[in-house]
């Protein structure tokens, strides 16, 4: 195992998609139903195809050696509001289950800050289940303010 | 003054770029500093250009005859999690001061679902300023969990 300094992060491949599914099927919470399986492959494969289309999506994977160990996705949305700032979403945040809390979030959320510096951005937004406190700490550590009710409504 | 079963929602022209701005600047928490002058204006227009060249994005307007009396935008986000299921983002969600309480949110809201259903989406999300209290209320009605906390980080 390696420490989090040696974790490398890019762009996920169509290979890497049934090991970031599997990060999300051990997601504790569920909610999303997410699973690895003959019937639910084609579902994940289109959605990779759009997010790989997307010239506003990137999905992104941490890896220690060959492994991956964490995903997370960027959107990169144009807004008129704050005088026209490019925003990025942050979303499908993920570590492995073992590998938490080992500094591998914290790598990639300065990823995707550098990355959306990059781009342009001038706001980083994103989402998180009101039941996972020890992710709000870890937001606001980083330097997000928890300023916002979020809402979902399933369709 | 119309109903707000009189209003009519069709996605944004430039020329209607002015009046959306002045319903922002109008905004009383007006966090986000907008304001439509001759200094501000081109970055509104090339964030209203990103917009429209943006199959993922749509930028609204809902109008009582010639009025632009509210405005929102829909964001499209191919997602691995939840089965791959295509989520919207429904954004900068503003209702002229004068003729809040009157529908037209609820009516725009209703057009965003419609269009969400059209486009296969299966989530709806959005996020809220912790201090819009009426606004959270407004949502809850309309369906809306309020289940997450919303974080954002300026750049």
């Amino acid at each position: 195992m390696s420490p989090a300094s040696a974790i490398a992060i890019r762009e996920a491949e169509r290979g890497d998609l049934e090991a970031i599914v599997r990060l999300h099927e051990e997601d504790e919470l569920g909610t999303h139903g997410d699973a690895w399986t003959p019937e639910t492959r084609p579902a994940y494969e289109a959605a990779f195809d759009a997010i790989a289309r997307s010239p506003e999506n990137s999905l992104y994977v941490a890896l220690d050696g060959e492994e991956i160990v964490g995903t997370f996705q960027l959107t990169f949305i144009p807004n008129l509001t704050g005088r026209g700032a490019l925003r990025v979403k942050v979303e499908s945040v993920k570590v492995k289950a073992a590998r938490r809390s080992g500094g591998i979030g914290a790598r990639m959320m300065a990823f995707a800050e550098e990355e959306a510096r990059r781009r342009g951005a001038r706001m980083l937004e994103l989402t998180s289940n009101k039941t996972r406190r020890d992710a709000h700490r870890f937001y606001e550590r980083l330097g997000y303010a928890r300023s916002h009710e979020g809402f979902k409504k399933r369709l």
